[in-house]
């Protein structure tokens, strides 16, 4: 992606450092954060520093690079087991993670009992992750971009972007490749509370994509979709279950809901890495719970009365029976026929 | 209202002077603005010192005391007309204000040429529709309260409360008669973007009065919903038209399509000032259209992509098929039997 000229992936590994675009101090600060442990690297997932589903598989594929780097000769395995655990544990929701930690390990543990060819194959399997999150998201941009038409009003959900996914964007990539393909078209940019992803993140990859939007809370959507404002919803997913029921950003499903109601399109863009072929249904999905704060709290300052509580559940789940189609880099599929993208991770 | 064990009313007059509990200071800071001339009134109409649609009409006929007071007696009826005029402009949603000027104003002139008359008659009819408001509303929960059942979990969007309303308040009179006839249920606080009148007002209300709740955001209802923790929505409203629209809080319209959704109870709690027999239907009422900076600023600090900018209704319709009662002084009614309400204020 462009920021500011330059081309960069969210996610990056250089100097024996994994390079995290730090997503909680943006669009007000561009700043790399550089993590120099598989305990740092866990700790910037958790805290969002990376956040985006296929961004915190790459930053967890590069995270098992780092435990290899680090690992004693003489308990290599359990050190590579003890980091996989680390790593695994610091967002339960996304399924690319898992699916990037078990792929990087799976090649290491593959090459024992030589423990060089392990450190070394470490790195070439995290890359090629991380190549192909990135590539993928190329392919979907290229799919996508066939549904927006120009006038087009289109509606999306906290950040799918190329700082969620290495690089490109899942529902972003679609909008960044009809813009480069010359379409005209508007975006509504649904705030996201409580993190504000869609008015910090999405906003600003827009702007330096030179794409026209406008940010509103995410309360109004239903309002602009009465108006006939809305022409088109797509979001991006955190896992896809067999089904077709998908985890998503908390008020997701309200949208999709919505869409419905309105008769809109409701699409979801997602890389191979997002599909969880061995969960059957959405109920199988563990939603993550966040901190109270992040709703009662914004830069560190009360928001809301003192003496209340908040739940704060940071993904919801939404059936498949609600989604138009999911743009995969094989094409864009029915909800239905998810078991036969037989997908590369598996 | 009960606040820090002291009662008190939103909106008052005393010395010649309105007093307007200041609820952007809320739930941070106890103050009370004065206001000394209708113009002072009307600005804090505006800025929302003052806001909630009963809240403001009581406001709207204290500043009709002030005008009248200030009035040159050469040109009284002309000075009138100004101020009717400039108040009438501070908010163009909720009709309670334009009901409450509208009537202040006829008492007033209905005493001419008689101006000295006419003031002391502008105050009497001030107290006389801040009176009936709170009385109104202490009726509502009477009625309302009945819906309450233990147990229940109900959800809330925006303040529908005592600051809202003078006293009591709409959707919270029913929660603080039941509360206050010993049931116990839990409430789910939408925190309302952009202004957060919900995790700022509504849960500062229900902790005062010992009632148990929660703050989620915006766009976690639906998944609340989905989960089946949600069993009854109320909610105030700011006008009501014949056919049973009505204008709310933005993201109110949303709450009813995903509550029918889910065959989820959707009540409207009003006192006779917001119902608006003068308009037939929901597209005939005036959408407020607010700053940028609401969504984009919070506290005076920039939240979302400097460069973006954002779309900010302040309300939105709800057609009146989504309704499941109005909640009124004269007993629960459905959307269809408006028109045999015959409001007092008509």
């Amino acid at each position: 992606m462009i920021i500011n000229g330059q081309e960069h992936r969210s996610v990056s590994f250089k100097d024996g450092k994994v390079l995290l675009i730090n997503q909680n101090k943006l669009p007000h600060t561009f700043e790399i954060t550089a993590c120099e442990s598989y305990q740092q690297v866990a700790a910037a997932i958790h805290d969002m520093t990376v956040r985006g589903a296929p961004a915190i598989g790459a930053a967890g594929a590069y995270g098992m690079v780092l435990a290899a780097m680090s690992a004693s000769d003489q308990n290599f395995s359990k050190d590579m087991e003890i980091a996989l655990a680390f790593l695994l544990a610091s967002r339960p929701t996304a399924v690319d993670l898992k699916n990037a930690l078990h792929q990087v390990h799976a090649d290491i543990i593959s090459c024992l009992p030589d423990i060089n060819k392990a450190k070394e194959i470490a790195l070439v399997s995290a890359e090629r992750f991380t190549d192909a999150s990135a590539e993928d998201c190329r392919l979907i941009g290229e799919v996508g971009q066939e549904l927006i038409k120009d006038e087009m009003n289109i509606l999306t959900h906290c950040n799918a972007g190329a700082l969620a996914t290495v690089d490109w964007g899942t529902a972003l990539a679609v909008l960044r490749m009809a813009h480069r393909k010359g379409k005209k078209f508007f975006v509504y940019v649904d705030e996201t509370r409580p993190r504000l992803q869609g008015a910090r993140l999405t906003a600003f990859e827009l702007q330096q994509e030179g794409i026209s939007h406008a940010i509103i809370t995410d309360s109004m959507a239903g309002h602009f979709m009465q108006q006939d404002r809305i022409d088109l919803v797509i979001t991006g997913a955190d896992r896809i279950c067999l089904n077709g029921d998908f985890a998503n950003k908390i008020g997701t499903y309200s949208l999709a809901v919505l869409a419905k109601a309105h008769n809109i399109p409701f699409y979801v863009a997602a890389p191979q890495s997002t599909f969880d072929l061995n969960c059957e249904k959405g109920n199988d999905i563990q939603i993550e719970e966040r901190s109270v704060e992040e709703i009662t709290h914004l830069n560190g300052k009360l928001i809301a009365n003192p003496g209340s509580t908040a739940f704060n559940p940071a993904f919801d789940v939404t059936p498949g029976a609600f989604v138009t189609g999911f743009i995969t880099c094989k094409g864009t599929i029915n909800p239905s026929d998810i078991r036969v993208l037989n997908p590369s991770m598996e």
